[in-house]
């Protein structure tokens, strides 16, 4: 095991474990004394039925997504009880640096996301009690997530809304994977993910951090120099104080059990490889969300998945950060993304 | 001097030398010796007013282009002159790989797109006394040329179709510019570019070819696998049969001395950093051409230059080629730039 101080509560807690135990995944395999890392805001009513699933990006954790739950917010504590489950491998939950025996560090298992759904369920099943969930969101991974979950539980999800994600990774977004993988791989002490110390692929995480910063936002944001709208005098700045300050903490193995998980996201497998079939399952009254000028998961893409989700709208939001207009570092992306959880919130799927 | 087949008459050829002296760039250094390496189609006629000069872009050479010319075509040889200059720096003129001396290898100096475009007047005017050009036009770093010529020879330039670049590299190609650059240096055997074979760096190359991969078609292309269309069976065989096939003949070296030259691409010199009065200033009939899934230069882009040259209209060509549009490759997208030529060409000018 590697001590990574990133992944502590310090820097994002408070958030609980659930113990899976030897949990068989998807492939297969199994991990042992499998710990799923959750946060949760709220409490859960009597009925059990004020729950909320918001599920977590690349590279994110629970606490990345935070900024959008608080009393008078959509996602109001005092009305729903919220459950943020960080992903299998994430960094909080039993990754590649804090388990021991063969699955440490490379020898990290290959996880799904479908696995982390299975995982969720069980959470939510077992220890909460939960049978159904008034709205499961998510981001990016985290919309993948949400399309799998619509997709496994129709009836428990009343309503989804997938967030700048596909329920089955596109051909571009797994190149786009295999760019900023071999990125950090390229790191000259990287030795196959067997690294000696958790910061130690300093320069494969910067060459990760400037792919990031070419596909996620847009042209225009760095033509128009919008950088200094979040604290920034040059994009040099913007480069080493959001871009490479986001990624140096984190854990290579980790972030690449992710890429992985997300180039082979495809939740069609419930439907014998059938997409459509798959989508037109759900159930769920369902906002399909993109962000106008993303790069790698455009507004066309997700044209599809509201093409075939049965009870779905498409919301765009226009911004010039892009796919990350999610992280609501400009006021007008998190006000419009609020609303837009209140207006999904307030449809009667009784 | 490393022995690269690459840049050879057998692959590029039949192109000529025009040998520049010593050559003094930009920055006040001296390259010596200089050779500028062009091919023509057609002669030029008695009042040598029928030449057209077609640059080239980023890793291309003059035979890149030559599917734009020939009898019947826009660019036709029975009707023009058409000079086809190849970069300095860019392989078959003087470059890292083909000079002697300090400045062999990395130690080539900094070209810019300037000294390409005096380079290429010195050809015209001192070689062949040519005064006046019926277009100037390229693509990508082409169209940088295109705008400094322009912009510098406003008299002599009676047409210019700048397709799919700007006048002033934007901060977001510069970043661009930055990754793949980055990319091609994590080689393992790079050594600072001091690398003992021209093929060495094979593992450099795949990943520039994959950063192309990734921006130089759009989104759509992938997803409707339209790889088929242009005669592949898979996204890896287009990975391996077109991106790297393209890249990895290539020098290391002379890749970067070009992506340099594009990064610090900057045509606002001439107006002492003002680009809107440096665009002011252009007399050509101009065609702004854009690709409207261009990922690198957005049709948004080349707004900007369009709004400021005064004679000039700004032409969309819809392609899911994206920026790699110009190849080609997609019979339509040819047809559509040929008509553009020929429309261009019979715009009255006098």
């Amino acid at each position: 095991m590697l001590n990574n101080e990133y992944y502590t509560q310090d820097q994002h807690g408070p958030y609980e474990f659930y113990a899976l135990g030897d949990f068989q995944l998807e492939s297969g395999e199994t991990l042992k004394n499998t710990q799923l890392a959750y946060a949760v805001h709220g409490k859960l009513n009597k009925a059990k039925d004020n729950a909320i699933l918001f599920t977590i990006m690349f590279s994110g954790t629970s606490k990345n997504m935070e900024h959008y739950i608080g009393t008078g917010k959509a996602l109001d504590p005092d009305k729903y009880c919220i459950i943020l489950p960080n992903q299998l491998g994430g960094g909080l939950s039993t990754s590649p640096h804090n388990i021991d025996s063969s699955h440490a560090m490379a020898g990290f298992p290959y996880v799904s996301i479908g696995d982390d759904v299975v995982a969720q369920h069980k959470l939510l099943i077992e220890h909460f009690g939960i049978q159904e969930l008034q709205l499961v969101t998510g981001w990016s991974m985290g919309a993948q997530q949400t399309y799998e979950w619509a997709i496994r539980y129709p009836d428990m999800v009343k309503r989804a809304a997938p967030i700048a994600g596909t329920a089955k990774c596109t051909p571009h977004d797994s190149l786009y994977v295999d760019v900023f993988s071999e990125a950090l791989r390229s790191d000259p002490v990287w030795n196959s993910g067997d690294y000696s110390d958790p910061h130690a692929c300093e320069l494969g995480l910067k060459r990760l951090a400037n792919v990031f910063a070419l596909m996620g936002l847009c042209t225009e944001f760095y033509k128009q120099e919008q950088w200094k709208r979040i604290g920034f005098d040059s994009l040099q700045e913007m480069l080493a104080g959001f871009w490479e300050a986001w990624f140096k903490p984190m854990d290579p193995n980790s972030l690449l059990t992710q890429a992985k998980k997300w180039q082979q996201g495809d939740s069609s497998k419930h439907a014998g490889g059938d997409l459509v079939k798959a989508l037109n399952s759900i159930k769920a009254k369902t906002y399909v969300i993109a962000f106008e000028k993303d790069m790698f998961v455009p507004v066309e893409d997700c044209k599809y998945e509201k093409q075939h989700v049965p009870n779905s709208e498409l919301k765009i939001i226009s911004s010039l950060m892009g796919h990350f207009a999610m992280l609501g570092l400009l006021d007008e992306d998190f006000k419009r993304m609020d609303s837009l959880f209140r207006s999904l919130l307030s449809c009667d799927v009784s």
